[in-house]
Order: C-alpha cells, then sequence, then structure tokens
C-alpha cells in the first residue's frame, strides 16, 4: 500500500494494493454489516471540518456500533497494515483528524449513548462518540454539571476531547479534559480492548493507563467509552465585564478575586483592546457596554451555592476593586440575556475572519511574560510586515492561554510563515508552547520542535513504538516517526 | 549480580559480582565526590521506615547534589546493569521504596532546594528531595496555598509524593498530587535527562510526558525537578464535626453541602462509629466533642475567601441540616485550638496500634456502593475468624477512598491473608482499587490482579520494558516482568 500523501480523490495505489484494500473492505463488511461501511460518494458527502468544503478522502469510513465491533475491525485492518484514523465531531482545528485517500477512518458517530449517570458517585459512563452538549444537558436533568465546555459543544464528542485534552472557558475552576475523565476503554492498534473503566477520584493501583490516550490524538489507541466526573450543579452564576489600564491590573484582578471569591471563580476570559473593539463595533452586531477607551477587558463569571449571597460578595469585589483603582468601570449582568450577550462579545471570534488572510493560534506560557511577548510578537510582525497588520488578542490568561487573530500579508505560504514565526519564536526563549488547548495535528507539527526537546521527542516515538509498532493508528500527526535534523 | 532476596545484610554476591560492585561504587565516589556515596555501616544507620526497626539494606547509598550528578550516577550504574531504587523521606507504606542488598539507592535528600516561587504565575521550582511541609512554608510565605497535605508532611519528600501522586485530605478540593503538577524533570533509567518543566496549566503540544512518572513508584525514571502548581492563599478556613444516622444521610450531606458551599469544601472526612469511639476515649487523649452514639461522624472543612460572610454560610448550611434532620449533631470550631482539636479525632489513626496484630488498608470503591461494601468486609471477617474483631473505618469518602485498621486472628501469614481477602475480595465485582492513595510496591503487589485486568498488565509491562529495558529501576515494585499464572 501507498501510504504518501494524496493530493486529490484518485486513489493512487498500486492494482495489487486495490485488491488487498477491496478485499479489506470486504471483511469489514461481512463483520460489522453493510450499513457500518461508507465508501465511494458516500465518503465525498462528508467535508473535513463544518468549517471546510473540503471533501474527506478515505479507502472507507468504518462506523462501528459497539466496542467489540471496533475492535474486530482494528484487528482486521492491523492484520493487513492498513493505516486508521479515529473520527469524532470533525471540529478539531489542528487537522489532527485528517485523512489520505488510503486510509480507514474509524468513525464513533454510532457509538454515542450515555449508559449511566449516577447522583450518589457523580459519574457518567459514555460512549465516546456522544455529543459534548449532550452529556452536559444530560448532566444537567440529573442535578449535576458537566464542567466541560467549549464553544463545539453542538458537534464536538467526547472521545474526540478525551483525544484532544480539549480546555475551554472553565479550566481554572475544574480543570482541561483530563482532569474530568476517571476511566478509560480504549482500543490498541492491534484490537486488544484495554479496559480501565475506573470510577473513583483516588486509585492508586498500578499505573494510570488512561493518562496515555488523553491528548495524544489518537496515536496510541482509540477511546470507545469513558467515565466521567461530574459535580454538583452550581446555584449561582455571574457574570461581568471590567475595564482594566494595563496588564499588571489584569494580572492582580485575577489574584485578588481568585482569592476572595472562594473557590467560586469559574471564568477569567481576557480581551485585548482590539478584540474588544472588533466584536463591539459595526459590522459586529454587539453594542459596547462599556467604552471602548481602555486597554484590557475581563469577562469574570463565578458559580457559587447561594444565589442572594453570592451576588454581595461579588458587587463587593468590584466595588473595592473601584476604589482601589485596580478596575476602570464594570458591569454587572442582571439576567441571563445580559449574561449572554457579555459572553457573546467574547465568543464572536469569527469577525476575525472579515479580515483575510487570518491565521489563528492558541499558545501558552506563563502569565508573568505574557505582557512582554503580546509587545514582541508585535514588534516582529510590524518588523517582517511593513504595512498595517490586523492583530486580534485574547484569552484564557489564568491558564497560560493567549489567543491571537492574525490578519497580514498576501496569504502567501512564506507570509503564513512569517506570520507564524513572529508568533512562535518568542517562546523559546520563555518555554512557552505552541498549542495551549488545541493540540498539534498536522497543522503545528513543524513548530512543535520550538517547544519541545529531543530527549521529548525520543520519549514520545518510543511510546509510539511500543504501543503501535506498525505505526498504523493516526499516522503522522503530532510527529514523525523517524527523527529529522531540526 | 544475583538479584534474588536478600534476607539480611550478608550479601549474597559472588566475588565476581564483589569484584564488579567495588569498581561501580569507586566509579561514583570518583564522578560525585567521597562523601555523596555511603556504604558499610553508614547504610544501616537508616530504618527502611520512621515506624520500623529494620535496617536499609544496599549495596551504596548515593546522594547527588544535582541533576547532573543524579544523571551521572544513573548512566554508571546503567552501564552495568546496577538496579537502582530511589529514595526520598521513606514514609511510603507499601514498601515501594524498600532495598535489597545488591541494590543502589539513589537519595534525594541532598536535592532539596527550592528554586523559585512566582506569585504572579504561582508556580514554584522545586527539587524532588524537598520536604513537602517547607514546600508548604515557603507557599504560605508567598501569599499562596500548595494544597497537597497528608501525615507524612513533615518528612516526606514532593519527588515521592510524585511517585506515589499522593492524596490526603484536600483532593475533593485541589485533586491528588498530580494535579499540582505542572512541569517535571525525569531521569531515565540510563540517565537520559528528560526535561519537561512545563508552567502553565494548558498545554497540549504533544504527548504530556509528566504523565508517565506520576504515581509509578520510581519504575519509570526518577524525579529530579519538579514544576509545581500554587493557589491563591484561602483568607478563612471552617472546621465542623456533625454526626449522622446512616450512610444515606453521609452522601446525601456531601451533595448538600458541595452544592450549598459553592466551590469553598476542602475536606470531608467520614468516621463510623467504631474509629470515632476508638479516638475520642481512653486511653485515647481527646474528649469526644459529639456524643457516641450515632452512626457516622463527618469532619468538614472550608476554605473560603471572606471569613465573615464564610461562616454565615457555613452556619445556616448546619442549620437547615439540622432541621430536615439530615444531621443529627454538630459542632463548629470557634478557634484554631478547637480546629486541631477536631482534626486530631480524625487524624490520631495511631490508636489502632493498641490492637496486635493490625493490618491497615486504602482501598476506593464507588461511593454509591460503599455501605453495603463495610457490611461485607464485617461479615467476611466475622465468617473467617468468630472470634470478635476490632475494625474501625474512616475515609475521604467524597474520593471514593476508605481506611480500615483491622485486628483479628494469631498474626500469623494465614490470618493476615485471611483479613487480606475479607477486605479485598468484595472489591472485584463492584471494580474498586486495592489502593486508592498509598500505591502497591510490594505490599500490594499479590493483590493487584484482583483490580487491573491482563490487558492492562500487558501495558504496564509493555511501558517498563520500552522505558526500562533492562529492568533496573526499583526492580519488582508494583508488578513482576513476567506475567504469572495469576
Amino acid at each position: 500500500m501507498s501510504h504518501g500523501p494524496a493530493a486529490n480523490h484518485v486513489s493512487n495505489t498500486s492494482p495489487a494494493d486495490a485488491e488487498a484494500s477491496a478485499l479489506l473492505v470486504q471483511q469489514l463488511r461481512a463483520a460489522l454489516g453493510d450499513d457500518a461501511v461508507l465508501t465511494g460518494a458516500a465518503i465525498g458527502e462528508r467535508t473535513v471540518h463544518m468549517w471546510s468544503r473540503r471533501a474527506v478522502q478515505a479507502l472507507a469510513i468504518v462506523r462501528p456500533r459497539s466496542t467489540e465491533d471496533m475492535a474486530t475491525a482494528m484487528r482486521l485492518c492491523h492484520a493487513v497494515g492498513q493505516p486508521m484514523v479515529a473520527q469524532g465531531g470533525r471540529t478539531g482545528l489542528t487537522e489532527s483528524h485528517h485523512t489520505q485517500a488510503h486510509e480507514i477512518v474509524l468513525s464513533l458517530e454510532r457509538m454515542n449513548q450515555i449508559q449511566e449517570i449516577d447522583a450518589t458517585d457523580r459519574t457518567m459512563v459514555v460512549q465516546s462518540g456522544a455529543i459534548l452538549e449532550n452529556l452536559q444537558q444530560a448532566a444537567d436533568a440529573a442535578g449535576l454539571l458537566l464542567p466541560l465546555d467549549l464553544g463545539g459543544r453542538g458537534s464536538c464528542t467526547i472521545g474526540g476531547n478525551i483525544a484532544t485534552n480539549a480546555g475551554g472557558n472553565r479550566v481554572i475552576r475544574y480543570g482541561m479534559t483530563r482532569e474530568s475523565v476517571l476511566g478509560l476503554e480504549v482500543v490498541l492498534a492491534d484490537g486488544t480492548v484495554l479496559s480501565s473503566m475506573n470510577r473513583m477520584i483516588k486509585n492508586n493501583a498500578g499505573y494510570d493507563l488512561k493518562q496515555l490516550f488523553i491528548g495524544t490524538e489518537g496515536t496510541l489507541g482509540i477511546v470507545t467509552r469513558a467515565v466521567l466526573r461530574l459535580r454538583e450543579k452550581p446555584r449561582s452564576q455571574d457574570t461581568m465585564l471590567v475595564a482594566l489600564a494595563d496588564f499588571a491590573a489584569v494580572t492582580a484582578l485575577l489574584k485578588r478575586a481568585d482569592g476572595a471569591l472562594g473557590g467560586m471563580l469559574s471564568a477569567f476570559e481576557v480581551l485585548w483592546n482590539d478584540f474588544y473593539c472588533l466584536t463591539t463595533s459595526a459590522p459586529a452586531p454587539h453594542t459596547p457596554p462599556l467604552p471602548q477607551h481602555h486597554a484590557f477587558y475581563v469577562l469574570l463569571e463565578t458559580m457559587g451555592g447561594d444565589p442572594a449571597t453570592d451576588r454581595v460578595r461579588i458587587e463587593a469585589l468590584l466595588e473595592s476593586a473601584l476604589e482601589d483603582g485596580l478596575i476602570a468601570d464594570a458591569v454587572l449582568a442582571q439576567n441571563e440575556a445580559q449574561r449572554r450577550s457579555l459572553w457573546a462579545i467574547r465568543d464572536d471570534v469569527g469577525q476575525a475572519n472579515r479580515f483575510t488572510p487570518m491565521v489563528a493560534f492558541d499558545v501558552s506560557l506563563r502569565i508573568s511574560a505574557m505582557d512582554a511577548y503580546v509587545s514582541q510578537v508585535k514588534a516582529n510582525l510590524q518588523q517582517r510586515f511593513p504595512d498595517t497588520h490586523h492583530m486580534f488578542s485574547f484569552g484564557h490568561i489564568a491558564d497560560g492561554n493567549i489567543h491571537f487573530a492574525i490578519s497580514v500579508g498576501d496569504g502567501s505560504a512564506a507570509a503564513r510563515q512569517g506570520i507564524e514565526l513572529s508568533v512562535y519564536e518568542p517562546l523559546r526563549g520563555i518555554a512557552g508552547s505552541v498549542s495551549a488547548e488545541h493540540g498539534i495535528g498536522l497543522e503545528k507539527k513543524a513548530y512543535l520542535p520550538m517547544c519541545r526537546s529531543e530527549a521529548e521527542f525520543a520519549t514520545m516515538r518510543l511510546l509510539k513504538r511500543a504501543l503501535d509498532p506498525k505505526g498504523l493508528l493516526n499516522p503522522g500527526k503530532i510527529f514523525d516517526m523517524e527523527a529529522a535534523s531540526n
């Protein structure tokens, strides 16, 4: 079988390869049923991402209904050396779920059941193809909270969230996806079912194997089921937008709010002036709840236990911060409509797409280095692109995470690289990361050596060789098996 | 070199082995300095545990001062196939740090520096031999909190906490040690330094390699430095003891308190009546703050942001729980002395040692199965030991963790096994764990197959072979490399 990149729908396999592929598809149909295996035109009906018009390419899309069927499919593929790529909601942002024409997609779309919710254990057992928002709603109906939340909630699957260790807006309080996963069931490259469906917060009986499969983008195994940790449902939710004069005030507010709110703080989203003006000026549909001349805006949210006294506490915090000059202005949502309209200003990232070409980033770095870093990125862009550039900055700064949307240059590969280097190069000296939460996939693979050492690459390859010696699972994603001369 | 168990101080090596060992010790002295290598009587001056009189056995105790020295020592050992065992504070409870006469101890005792505390980043960079309590105090002095806390704080090292993924009393709020580790530096079996000293809460750039070394008891690498996540220091701390009629009330109180306190709940320690009576009756030095006839007692603690309003909220919770009959009685500490005396009742586990023989346990299981499980353990003991048995039960039940101290039988190996089977056998059917937080080491190794599958053992062995192909790091701990017929 040829494993080179396929530029288009025309398969580049030899006649012998084609025959072997046809036989494998036949075996998969026989084992899983005809409706479990899509081929031909049914593949091309799907796009690689909801925001893309590019059609999926694959030898076949296999859609198991159960862990057993997934294991059977993977055993058959493994026997003939067939590359396999798991797909959930295809909402990932780094091409980690992309496929080539010779690869088989293992889609989790029919493994979407909630198998159990237990309000005493505060756990949920799910198949990995379940849509995140469905799980949130099921938890809510049981009086509980699945804290993981992100923009793709309506389309992304929990399996994809686990494979990418998804972050989102509530990490400051509840951690990344990793912290909400108690147990996992995974199928290994050879079809072995590895079940570690632990339900306890504490379990130190041997290696915690589930950690291997969280955030490794489907390169070490395919997650089929999970035990998720749920929390008590908050009884209050308060949302406010505050304006600040400089970044030192932003970090001081973070510390003060986190201390004074005693565990209630659940979001601390920072909008640089450029981003705030972007989403609160026409043609964006949002009006600015605070004047547009401040350097920084923070969208702060709490989840508490008592609506009346929580509100009193938050008002006291805002009052003292105003008195001390820590914040310049503030607005506190008085109802759900106002709450949503504040979040809309933060969430309307799509406004940046009015500028083309647009390149989006997802870096992380220590908070104390952020202010200087953002200035450095601007200076780098200015130097590389003397014309005006558009740069919109926002992020989950409590988690070390900044997002940029940058528009400059002629859209050429060289220009894109110039933008990328402007953002990534200053991370080297401060031990920053080229991906805070989206992962590496194919999109950031070339830049991974900027934030991981040779010893780290060697250890990643060691793990990959140990768990997937034939290199069949999501091949070529994150890193190549052969060390390049970086 | 012979790797069989050594029953006493007499080395069971052949003359050729003895010569090779002497040469290695000489090389270690030359490379690290004479004072870095203890041999002979200096080894026997140390006991395997502060509670034990058994002397440490080892070929040598090597005490590097730096990561570089640790790497050098391990390279030398690796070259000649020398088994190595890392030791921190020697406070572990499962013999995971125990050594045999032919093994070399790599002690972290001279790698105990705090290298950096950053109040903005809320991180601390430390060498792994630093004592936990020293780190807690340094964080506190910087206005921050290192939430990890456990009984061994004054002696245990952060490296040992990481190697065992230590738990403790605040896991419900802040997670296990794993959740407080942002970055790690590790030396691999062959002396390679693997540095992943990440400082950010979000970093999805490639595999999160540090997870491999957390909770794997020094079998895959030796932790030399860590970046720890710190939290804002709480401004209030409230501690109360409540009495309840049955286990259903305990789980209902957990849910109510966790919901109503909106993130403030930091400890929820359950004392069964047997344990409460043990530590509040003479000769124990504590007087019972609540009458001794209740079935359950819960020690509940909060850490909040505002002393005045937090107290009001807690009083309201207790009042409503009393009114509804959820709790039967309650006492709220009014000052630090009272707070300490409530904790002393929970912490005086040593009272159980008045009964001999005494066997201690550290199991975990889903909360919803606990009540029936404890009854089953009692029934099993009754059946195996018709004489009176003493069983004291307590635990961090929000985390799924129950501790037992059980005294019955004649102290023979057969009797001990009878006790162990009484506790462990009922875990099989309910997917419980033989170790919630202490780990496996040697002590629980025989019982690990009760809670991990063949596929899990195979994957653990795969990882061990990949990272330590010569099997030199903490050999024989957790599992054997050859699959036994379980």
